[in-house]
């Protein structure tokens, strides 16, 4: 399969500077290189004009590392020009952390000092003391994350251990704030055993009011998640399962709604049993979808036919493919009304869309490239195609989920988060588009709907209050 | 021994909500009233001025909580008046929590999600997945320090627990960030056996620049810093033993100036042998000081006649005490130039005072109430006194010590906070003040002195460059 070349994009911006002699027609040679390479020209500025040279700074966007290479060396070869630095967009980003903590309120005076420290604090935490529940109102708990990783499965990277999953975990903590107001903090993890994850989580949790556990690999990740919730009073939630669960449900959501079909008429099929796959597996059975079947690389999970099977994946065969499907993703399709990709670039075959049944739907959510390119699929006859990606429309993108439900579950002290409360928060993502709204092209809301995170958060309340996993109600906004 | 009666504070300020009829005298009976209970009347606002009656916020300063208690009473004895709610102020301070995470930039765009967060961060973790070392660059590990405790030793309560101690641990992380800049993030850990903290710890440091060890009782706390600094690559500080011996020992440093007496001349006598007498003791020894004597409530600590020494004790013992003293403190006391208090309210007696060499030197250090009043001390004919308390001159305060080292040590991005670097702080606290300056009564800077935090973290950052535990040198400020 031919590798359709991508666009210019942020992600791969630069900032050069660069010196020339101050004369009319030099600026117009140096972006048409530029562009002629294709760079993406961005903004210029001024940073230094003399009567003999001028020194600018030029943003250009391009594809990849190479690319940036390129578009350098062919400025570098006109003559009389210097180019003095070049800078990475992203690279400055990070510099010194994306994240910071602050003071509410300013340490400026003795007597501030003694109120937010001794002797004043003391008398707040005798309170704490007394009752250990206050410190959800009296400390940042009420209001906490942590995001937690060991970085073994880290985005599309895989296993590149705590220190390179930094930066994800502080962007992740971003997130919590931009889209929810949560005070989330990175904490990664120097192991990638068990036991040892689950000890550290269970003794720093104290402080937070929930926990996010992020880009654990499977199956360790079902383990850690499960004996952890069993162990803590707070939520704790593996995004990459629950959160992407509860966005594909959302979209399947509007598909039926759009076919007019109901969930339990829908055949799906899952390529990709990790922990995506098989916490999407879950949740569409308990929202009521029926025949689900779920696929790795090797073909249909059954337990009577497949002997190389891990645990995890023995349990999920157990619970899917009511019709004892065997064999290769292929047959899963025969007849299929939903493929769901959570696998890796370029596994899905135009071939098999044509034999899933009419109308076929196809997300494909492996990131940063797809399982198949939304143009392939279309010309596939597919009828409704989702990715991963912000690039195509119907974008499947855990923010939708994840900022509304942990939002839901502080408002409400929730002890966890239950099905009742992703499926509530699946219904309100679907909910934020309205009917007239819906279109193939239009399952799921955008991930900056400033709707999405206030629906998802009261429904997932709700859902805490009617299933009686929450410490207090919600006050009125 | 008598307790003076301690004046109203604000950590122990309310603010009353008052409503009484609009007739000129009655603010007048109602101040008097407060007055002649003993409340110091701070700010009045009106809430709601009305032809018929009046409202208003009134916030006064108490002693403790049962004269709130009486001032209330007071107060609504008053005929026509009405006390609507009664609210604490340092109560109000802490709903909520008292520290925020902030982005520090705004993800209001897709473009700034894809360099912040998914796809950009991806080359950033690739970076560092490369050379892990780039993390103290590019995410918030070079300017972060976690706050850790277990709740067993917090402020002068106790064994309270950690929920309890969260206030005590945010309101360390405000200090940090207050005084230093730093990005310190409170982690109180549900358990307080050895081996669960090292390992928990040990774990989470990755994302982090340094481990602040806070309010951890002795002995645990000297193992469990001991074996993770042998464990981990960056600084490991328990702030209650080292914090404090800095600033006792800058202090002392000042008390030599002021009485031109060398340190190896001095005789100093420590009273408490926990875990801030026993970094104390090992600090002023590494000064030069060499006749130190250390006594527990017990008495002198002398390994040969007490047989009731844990590990700890027996150790301190061994390093210390060079005419091998045994008996009481007041024993130990005779001709001795300087006594530290780091045990509890009260504990040193006037009469002991006495027995001490001409000038004598008293550090009553116990929170927030002292072994001795200073007027008392002053009565025995203390030549210098200085407490933990910001009511009376020389409040040793590990606030002057704590940022400065912490700042010292993440500029350069130290391995470790080792004996040069703690000496430096200590000398560079005591050089804040002038030689002109220097007084019985002025012996160590005031905690907002400017030029405290910036000098000591000079001082620390070329100290730990001279000893070769820095990753980079300073850039210029």
């Amino acid at each position: 399969m031919k590798k359709t070349p991508s666009n210019p994009t942020i992600s791969h911006s630069f900032v050069m500077r660069l010196s020339y002699p101050n004369r009319i027609g030099m600026f117009a040679r140096l972006t048409q290189t530029i562009c002629r390479q294709g760079g993406d020209l961005g903004s210029v500025d001024i940073v230094n004009p003399d009567a003999k040279r001028m020194t600018r700074d030029i943003t250009v966007r391009a594809r990849d590392g190479k690319h940036v290479e390129a578009i350098v060396k062919a400025v570098e070869r006109l003559k009389e020009v210097t180019v003095v630095h070049v800078s990475d967009q992203v690279f400055l980003l990070h510099l010194g952390g994306k994240i910071s903590v602050q003071n509410k309120v300013p340490l400026k005076t003795r007597e501030m000092l003694s109120m937010a420290y001794t002797p004043g604090v003391a008398r707040v935490c005798e309170a704490i003391a007394e009752h250990p529940g206050k410190a959800w109102q009296l400390t940042i708990k009420g209001n906490s994350v942590a995001v937690i990783s060991d970085g073994s499965a880290v985005l599309g990277l895989g296993n590149i251990g705590p220190e390179a999953a930094l930066p994800v975990m502080e962007g992740k903590a971003m997130l919590f704030k931009e889209f929810a107001g949560i005070d989330a903090y990175p904490l990664c993890l120097a192991t990638q055993d068990t036991e040892e994850i689950i000890a550290a989580v269970a003794q720093l949790a104290v402080g937070f009011g929930g926990i996010n556990l992020e880009d654990i690999s499977a199956p360790r990740c079902f383990e850690i998640e499960r004996r952890l919730q069993e162990r803590l009073d707070i939520p704790v939630f593996h995004d990459d399962q629950h959160g992407t669960a509860v966005v594909v449900l959302a979209a399947l959501l509007n598909v039926a709604r759009l076919a007019r079909r109901e969930l339990a008429k829908l055949r799906v099929v899952i390529l990709g049993a990790g922990a995506a796959g098989s916490a999407i597996a879950d949740m569409l059975l308990s929202a009521g979808v029926r025949d689900v079947v779920v696929c790795d690389r090797k073909g249909i999970l059954n337990g009577a036919t497949r002997a190389d099977l891990n645990d995890a994946k023995v349990r999920l065969a157990a619970v899917t493919n009511p019709r004892g499907l065997s064999g290769s993703v292929e047959e899963a399709l025969r007849g299929a009304h939903v493929l769901v990709g959570v696998s890796g670039p370029g596994l899905i075959e135009p071939r098999w869309i044509r034999r899933m049944a009419p109308k076929p739907v196809i997300f494909a959510l492996a990131n940063p490239e797809p399982e198949i390119r939304p143009e392939e699929a279309a010309a596939a006859r597919a009828w409704v195609v989702a990715t991963g990606r912000s690039d195509y429309p119907n974008q499947i993108n855990n923010v939708l989920a994840f900022p509304g439900i942990f939002r839901g579950a502080l408002d409400v002290r929730a002890r966890c988060i239950n099905e009742a409360m992703k499926l509530a928060a699946a219904k309100a993502i679907a909910g934020c588009i309205a009917p007239g709204e819906l279109s193939a092209e239009y399952i799921v809301p955008s991930v900056f709907n400033p709707n999405v995170v206030r629906k998802v958060a009261q429904a997932v309340a709700a859902a805490a209050i009617r299933t009686r996993v929450e410490r207090k109600r919600p006050t009125k906004r």
